[in-house]
């Protein structure tokens, strides 16, 4: 069986740093890539070697998988992880890897490939009685036949042109009055759009939740689940608070979508570690969405509440180790929260916010984890996804982490950069968030940019924006020795209390 | 039942940070005391209010208890969590506590009284069958008796004089053949130092461990063991490494420790949080030393295999709150260890070292906790322990744990003063340590000052020390700018990989 010595991460920031961690505590060497504008970053100095790609953007360095093949060559190096993003579902830089003689950290080729077109991973799991959102299997333009099977499903109903994308000729159908007008709209729409008048349909979810399952599976064919991440708080589609486990999911529901989950990784041979997507809808039914066949940005709300160490198991799957404990032996230990801290502005619709991390002090304490690929001073690159951190935290019951996860923002002190994490404060004390009572439109619904704003006036904003900087930034000692007098003092001013 | 509003935390450094960030998480606001020393502390700017007590030592500020009543009244405090250490197991500071209408966070003023007096404890505890050092319970002088009780006892057996200290008068006898004579010896000896010739014999512990198992009491008279914590690692007779669970003890023995501990703490009416002190022997053979009535340095390794956060149980104790689980319902998960980083020169007989916190960068990622009260930059006072931190891990398994710890320490950037991190890092990777075979006399029996050395000649050492400092503290920016090149670098030389 082979051991890994030196492994190359094919990535950056948090999860280059990330996956480091674990493998020199394996006793791994590591290799680390960068672009240029990486060059100063804590994952270039943390690796044992370091190595230049090229210039940003990424098609310039990070998906250079022929140069990443031919460094690892080059240093001797025995395995890439591939991390999130980048080239880690990319089954041809994954195929090119093996045909290298060197070991890629994930699934096979194949797996990536079925699980990364819609129709073959819909196929690979119709033999494992997987739950698909109801929906009519072959795109037509037949009016009744259409309304009968719309009564099949059951309203609401989604009309969706088959050759379309970007919400076009989509109808959303409440009851069977309305049935043949929104269809003929549909058809005329989409053969106006795309010359094609046939639409698919199926069931309109009307509160979704996004509810993932975490699978690791071995070479040997053993395949469990480490239970699921909630997901559904997110803002542009994509995610900022994830938790495990979910609120809203009883013992039944997790062992059914488990299973499913199961299902799925084995409908695809799956080794290593993967997730598997379900929308759940407010009766708790779940359906199928997809499998992503590499680790998580959340993953380590998982690795909160089971213990495990997700990147080792990857390591020592790809080492061709089997697993070394099976489903019965996993339970669920207390609760995690994570919060993702991006460079973006909420007051102005989550646009990304570029510019220097002036101030950047990390929380600290019992249960916080903080996972970072940045130091105070840092630029945050325009070139990458704008995520500067992500915030964990553990305790033993959901409120607990909640209300830890809320004295971690506040102890959380970054300047020089709009960030999430104003936003992230809101929505765990809103009353949706803490009932559990929520699905992905959160931010549409309860969201509302004013709430972050502090009740100052301009210029006691400007008087303590000023202070806080004296304070924790510069010259702690002379500003504190001048001001602070041996009385009671309040100082709750100094702390980054955020609304 | 009182809910706590407002809390004083009579302490300093990360012991005050830590008892109030638990506080913030339960929504109770918080009060800092400090010394003139210590105005610049993270705990006086983490606390909604901060007073300053007066110039250190202690005994002009952190000690006067008459004064911290009085600023409790002053500003509506209704409860004082006096940490470890001062005031902590000051019974008549309790009981003046108590009589002006505040809560004091620890068990009752005669619970402590008992626990402080040795003989005091040993009678309390004497209808529990606490297991002691088998010994003579009155001191004699008479020889043939003494021998009769050693031959009783067992050897080696050791004769301490009654009236002594310091190791004066205290004489290993091994086998029955040299009982007279050292008999003699101690006798005439302890004469001539103390003018009293009465001697105690009790058991000789060859190889001892020292093993502690914390408690949690309510006030409704339900007591719970929360397992044991290894502390054997020491030097100058003080911890420094602790681990959760101990390598060496089993479930039967967990289970007899854990009952006598809290036997221990029935037989002074124990509420709050305490830890009970054992010797164990090579034979897993244990004996009752002493009750500590507070919060240990090293409770956070039991947090970390718990799950519970022993200073919200303290408090939520104190408001008269019953504890919400029973024996039964704790397991011990996982392994946790911590290391504690003092301003102390292993190279020189561990003797404390002052001066400033010129770098000073915590390891992050997964498993790792850092617990401190300093900030880069800070001068590290020489009024107080000279502890700069804990360095708390936590995984699956214990070889995982230390060689997380070890990642952890390589990680830990502290220039500017002396630590105990380099000897921390060689004694968890000692044979003796990883197979769990060590007693309190490891520091004398494997610990030389060489092994820290750098295999570099002194020029190589400035350089690299120079390199160090200019790649991590000074305008990183440009220094690795000008240095790194595009193509591999071995960056090894960056990180501060102690030997």
């Amino acid at each position: 069986m082979p051991k890994i010595k030196k492994l190359l991460v094919a990535n950056r920031g948090e999860i280059a740093l990330r996956i480091m961690r674990s493998a020199q505590e394996m006793g791994i060497k590591t290799v680390a890539v960068y672009s240029e504008a990486d060059r100063l970053s804590p994952h270039v100095k943390y690796a044992d070697e370091a190595i230049c790609l090229g210039p940003p953007p990424s098609n310039q360095s990070y998906l250079l998988g022929e140069k990443i093949i031919k460094f690892c060559k080059d240093l001797g190096v025995d395995a890439i992880h591939p991390g999130y993003g980048f080239l880690s579902e990319n089954a041809s830089f994954a195929r090119k890897v093996k045909e290298a003689g060197i070991i890629f950290i994930g699934p096979s080729p194949e797996a990536i490939e079925v699980m990364g077109s819609k129709l073959a991973a819909k196929q690979a799991v119709s033999k494992y009685d997987i739950p698909m959102v109801p929906g009519m299997e072959k795109a037509i333009t037949d009016i009744a036949f259409a309304k009968s099977k719309a009564a099949e499903i059951g309203y609401p109903i989604l009309i969706k042109a088959s050759a379309g994308g970007g919400g076009k000729g989509m109808r959303i159908v409440e009851s069977e009055g309305e049935f043949e007008e929104q269809m003929q709209r549909a058809v005329s729409e989409a053969e106006s759009a795309f010359g094609d008048g046939a639409v698919f349909i199926e069931k309109f979810i009307t509160s979704p939740r996004h509810i993932e399952i975490q699978v690791l599976g071995d070479q040997q064919g053993n395949i469990v689940y480490l239970f699921e991440r909630e997901c559904s708080i997110q803002r542009r589609h994509q995610k900022v608070i994830e938790e495990a486990p979910s609120a809203v999911v009883t013992p039944e529901l997790r062992k059914a979508m488990g299973e499913a989950a199961v299902g799925v990784a084995k409908a695809c041979d799956y080794h290593g570690a993967g997730t598997v997507e379900f929308i759940v809808d407010e009766k708790l039914n779940f359906y199928f969405l997809e499998m992503n066949t590499r680790l998580q940005v959340e993953h380590p709300v998982t690795e909160m509440i089971t213990g495990k160490d997700l990147v080792k198991e990857q390591i020592k799957i790809a080492e061709g180790q089997s697993l070394t404990f099976a489903q019965e032996d996993l339970r669920i230990q207390g609760h995690s929260v994570e919060v993702r801290v991006y460079a973006e502005d909420p007051k102005n619709n989550f646009l990304p916010d570029i510019g220097k991390l002036s101030t950047y002090v990390r929380p600290q304490g019992p249960g916080i984890r903080v996972d970072d690929g940045f130091e105070e001073g840092m630029d945050i690159p325009i070139y990458y996804d704008p995520m500067i951190a992500k915030l964990i935290t553990y305790a033993e019951t959901r409120q607990e982490a909640i209300d830890r996860t809320v004295r971690a923002i506040d102890e959380y002190q970054i300047t020089g950069i709009q960030t999430t994490l104003g936003f992230c404060k809101f929505a765990l004390q809103h009353e949706a968030f803490t009932s559990g009572q929520f699905d992905t439109k959160f931010v549409e619904r309860y969201f509302e940019p004013a709430v972050l704003e502090e009740k100052l006036s301009a210029g006691e904003e400007e008087l303590f924006a000023a202070l806080a900087v004296e304070f924790f930034q510069k010259s702690k000692k002379e500003a504190v020795q001048n001001t602070m007098a041996q009385s009671p003092v309040k100082s709750s001013a100094w702390k980054n209390r955020l609304k």
